[in-house]
């Protein structure tokens, strides 16, 4: 019987995505869901993301439970930002993306970030119409997330470990996340960056930006 | 309907939780809930406090999505462990607490320690029978993460900031969590500490210490 609510749950968020999807496909907008456990450094990543994007135009809709903090932050560097407020939710949901996308200008974009809510569990049963999926964590977090969260890392077209300024000062062994990756997602690329000292961010703008060549290609290059 | 669905379920629960209490009681055994994101420090913090609560003997449930690896970590210093696998389950539940408990030997135990699934949300719907609830967060997950998911915090008895020894090492504004716990919660104390140095874990022990003297005056000192 709950089994049974949580299936239908999911059915009517993924018809709702699926309806998010063809919107950004018609306005020629890349859509890339973030996700990861909380003070990851998913909004730093995006703050440091959005200005080396320009000229490309990028709009933002940032879940949490609450505050408008990360949507404060996000204001200088995008063009559109939307806080989403989920209350007790601990992810967002396609139906929330929704309403986000009816309060954005979406003509005109090239990308639409989508924060979710910081979680390494719930978010990753729930498509919200984007069209890639990025997993983040973090050094500090320790080496063996992957292999206790695999849900979200299975369902991650690419997978970011973030803070690597802190790989010489935490004891963090970077093999066992190679390791733990190589049974369960060997498809998507481990990009290794840090927002902080900006090691490695052209790696993953690069990765950014050819999502969008694939998906767009009468509208790219960029 | 989504809704009833759901206050139902955490009503079926909070009944388990109930019963989980009480065998607790018959037992003598103070039972403290460890809530926090992944890799905030739950399983080290355990490390270091079970040793330095002998000859006092304690049980451990962890809960993971995956993996024995937190119980084979703790196996060496406590008494009794029991991995419990959520599969994709967020939280842990009070039914599953119970299936934990079934498998200790409750007597002759002081203190069970419940090491939930890393989340910020929601284990904190979920009473699981512990008679303490313990919220920890970390310096390197950001300096606003009590604003950000307040229910976890609102619902602790206790918070502890771990990882303390980075406060050199990265930006954050320890007033921030202060400001924005007098908002929410001004009833649990907030406990700085270290397990990798050490520093504050005195006074994390004389709380543990003191809630089970409250709780067990008569099977007390200790």
């Amino acid at each position: 019987m709950k089994i049974k609510v949580v299936e239908s749950v999911l059915k009517a968020n993924d018809a709702v995505a699926r309806e998010n999807r063809k919107r950004l496909d018609a306005a020629g907008v890349l859509a890339i869901n973030l996700m990861s456990a909380p003070g990851s450094g998913k909004t730093l990543l995006l703050e440091k993301t959005i200005p080396a994007l320009a000229p490309r135009r990028c709009a933002v809709l940032v879940g949490d439970l609450q505050t408008t903090r990360d949507a404060e932050r996000l204001g200088s560097v995008a063009t559109q930002v939307t806080q989403i407020n989920t209350g007790t939710g601990c992810h967002l949901t396609a139906t929330q993306v929704a309403e986000g996308l009816d309060g954005l200008e979406l003509e005109g974009m090239d990308y639409l970030f989508v924060e979710n809510v910081g979680n390494m569990v719930c978010p990753a049963a729930f498509d919200l119409g984007e069209h890639r999926r990025v997993a983040l964590l973090s050094v500090p977090e320790g080496d063996d997330k992957v292999a206790k969260y695999p849900t979200l890392f299975q369902a991650a077209d690419a997978i970011v470990l973030t803070k690597v300024d802190l790989l010489g000062v935490l004891d963090y062994e970077r093999q066992r996340v190679y390791e733990d990756l190589s049974r369960i997602n060997t498809r998507a690329p481990l990009l290794e960056l840090s927002s902080k000292t900006g090691q490695g961010l052209e790696g993953w703008l690069t990765w950014v930006q050819q999502q969008r060549q694939r998906l767009c290609p009468s509208r790219s290059p960029g």
